[in-house]
């Protein structure tokens, strides 16, 4: 073979292209090309992904720190850990847990991940199997489209019903489960829409996807990060009824979604999951070949969930529920924009755009690429979370950031509003 | 459908049973389980894998805690990073290996991982394709057959030859490799075999890769531990010669497995693996929808590899040095027991078994299991790491430890060698 004219046998991966295309990120760097390319001066504010820790006001409690450095300083955590996690802090999360649960879960319903992307990873590629389909919600968090689509995981949409307080459609699902239909998802409290399930709806998802046969993997990334009239409730209550695995992590509530810290766990009091499902065997091998958090970190959960004060997570309630009003008020009077419900819980609000009132925008992306470029303001478009023509706009930062963007939103839609 | 009579859709998932039936950690759960159930109460010797962090003399430097502790401290590091990892981080290590090339390292060579692990599960889920295949060293490191196994990418092994101090087999390269081979891996200095490759046979290496049209994945997670005639070589070398993907971590060197940050670092001065091949795209693509490593930990990175002092790595090398030493003439005492070669770097040496001479033992899985039993000592039998009836013994642990764990062996010996 000639030296110039080798030929590579790798041609690229393609199932990796299709993962990729549908994740947030793919799509925040695209808009984030747009904001260096762009001809203003102005500070860019971000409103397009889920993170406030960059703002002074939502700085992680000291005790979070305190407990890193000790467990650093300790010396004792520099070795592997066993690949679900270190026992100390599978109990820590297990009682942390159990306080809001009817009955007590054990360290072994526990696996430690490196953050909840990380568990929905995991969980998507123990489920995968070329038969096997999964029920994910539309407007949903794309991750799990994600690895579906680099397992090879069917993937069928229900959809979150927005003039309901974006509930289940569960006739849809009913509709669409099958024989092959392992698992469904929800989102509680509720990323994109800010959403907040009530007891009576968690029950009825619960008996439907009993009766359907089916186990429901609740993302609770957001768990207690409400401010409306309904209180959060993990979807783990109803284990009694239908196998839960519940994701989550320490990045939202803690303000610290760098430090990688999450879990899957069981919520299983009859025992299904370990027992005839095999699923979690499963998890516990896909652990053996799969990247674990940082030990140290691991051996500093114990002492953040257990020190945490409640001021601290009220302080972070509070701000979230503050940045809530402003955004719902001010995006009111924004013509284009239509809110069909004030965000409950989360960091997020889903938005209707009316196209029809604006007169050089094609669509959601077009809307987010423009904006970023003239206004400096980056906001998702809803078509990265399934919801063509809408916006997914994130209020968790600081408050007068988040009314100097929305101020800037309203300017864009003055520029190029449909003159009559 | 009836209450009790549910039946699941998930049954298991098959491709996760093989690729765990064939790590490492899979293989010390069993051994573990044994020295948990014995029967004597001797402190359990622990020479089956490479984690000496647990031993106070192989504590790590106060120049990388303080690192972590001050960026921990900062709170500038609390964000989600970039997929790749943050700018920093990156500079750093590009530095930090170019100090050994003939060429200089851009930050855009390097992807951050969760540890080298996860530098390997990304290099395989990204060359991985149903038609593709990949040459892996026997015997090897047996993580990157689990993620083949997992992503169904077709192994073909390649003989290491422990009579030529473990080099490649490169006629063995030679004969495997097809127009759908996509890579071969090598792993320097060696685990499971403790060698050290000189210029002549890296450069070997290189040209016979560049004739057959395949990249060479180096894993260099043991680079500079080397303690032998041979210095350590980074494949990098050569990569005008040869597209080099280079896999390492900050564990082995800084003696901290469970910090869990790595790296894969594109060794390609002529942009091979950027441009026509596409690799490095994947690379990113990947990054996108997998665990990161902490924040922090990133952040830490910069002062952990520019203020280290050599007298650290001197003391750590000098330990595995006079280990190896102790661990070699201990071994030679104990007649069942053949070392071909003398580890010069790395943590571990490759000895076989002589079952001939020994009356109750079946194979080398039967002899780790009933030496655990008996003397609380675990080592990995040989064919967790591809060769049957023989063992890999980790000698990087504190010297009394392993002097006592290698007169257990002896005398576990006496008790089991056959009677003439
Ligand atoms: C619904 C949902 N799940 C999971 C995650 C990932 O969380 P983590 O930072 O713990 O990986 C997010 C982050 O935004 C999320 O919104
Ligand atoms: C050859 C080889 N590669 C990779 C690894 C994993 O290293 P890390 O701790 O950085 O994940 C090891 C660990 O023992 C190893 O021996």
């Amino acid at each position: 073979m000639e030296n110039g004219s080798k030929k590579w046998a790798f041609k690229g991966n393609k199932a990796l292209e299709v993962a990729d295309a549908i994740s947030i990120r793919g799509v925040l760097n695209v808009l984030n090309d747009n904001l260096k390319g762009n001809d203003n001066t102005k500070t860019a504010i971000p409103l397009g992904h889920g993170d406030p820790s960059v703002f002074p006001c939502f700085q992680t409690t000291p005790i979070a720190e305190d407990a890193i450095v000790d467990a650093v300083r300790s010396a004792q955590f520099n070795c592997y850990s066993p690949a679900i996690g270190i026992l100390p802090a599978r109990r820590a999360i297990a009682e942390y847990l159990s306080q809001d649960l009817p009955y007590q879960l054990s360290p072994d319903d526990v696996y430690l991940t490196a953050g909840c992307n990380n568990s929905i990873e995991i969980i998507i590629s123990v489920l995968a199997s070329p038969s096997a389909n999964i029920l994910l919600p539309r407007p949903g968090y794309p991750m799990y489209e994600s690895h579906a689509a680099f397992n090879n995981l069917e993937v069928r949409h229900f959809d979150l019903i927005p003039e309901k307080g974006w509930e289940v459609d569960l006739d849809a699902v009913e509709a669409l489960a099958d024989e092959s239909t392992v698992a469904m998802v929800i989102v509680n409290p509720g990323n994109p829409c800010g959403s907040v399930f009530t007891y009576q709806h968690l029950k009825k998802i619960a008996e439907t996807a009993r009766k359907l046969g089916i186990f429901v993997i609740a993302d609770e990334v957001y768990d207690h990060l409400t401010f409306g009239s309904n209180p959060f409730l993990p979807m783990g209550k109803f284990g009694s009824i239908v196998p839960v695995l519940t994701l989550g992590s320490i990045s939202k509530r803690w303000i610290v979604p760098g430090w990688r810290l999450g879990w899957i766990v069981t919520c299983d009091p009859n025992g299904i999951l370990q027992k005839s499902a095999g699923i979690a065997e499963s998890i516990r091998r896909y652990c053996n070949i799969s990247a674990d958090p940082p030990t140290f970190i691991q051996g500093a959960i114990p002492q953040i969930l257990e020190k945490t004060k409640d001021d601290f997570f009220a302080k972070i309630i509070n701000l979230c529920s503050q940045a809530a009003d402003i955004c719902y008020d001010r995006l009111k009077e924004i013509p284009c924009i239509t809110c069909p419900y004030k965000p409950e819980g989360s960091m997020f609000i889903m938005v209707k755009l009316n196209l029809s009132l604006l007169e050089d925008i094609d669509d959601d992306m077009d809307f987010c690429l423009k904006l970023a470029r003239e206004e400096s303001v980056v906001v998702l478009p809803g078509v990265a979370v399934g919801l063509k023509n809408w916006l997914r706009i994130t209020f968790a930062i600081e408050p007068s950031a988040l009314e100097e963007g929305l101020r800037r939103i309203k300017t864009f839609y003055n520029r190029h509003m449909k003159k009559q």
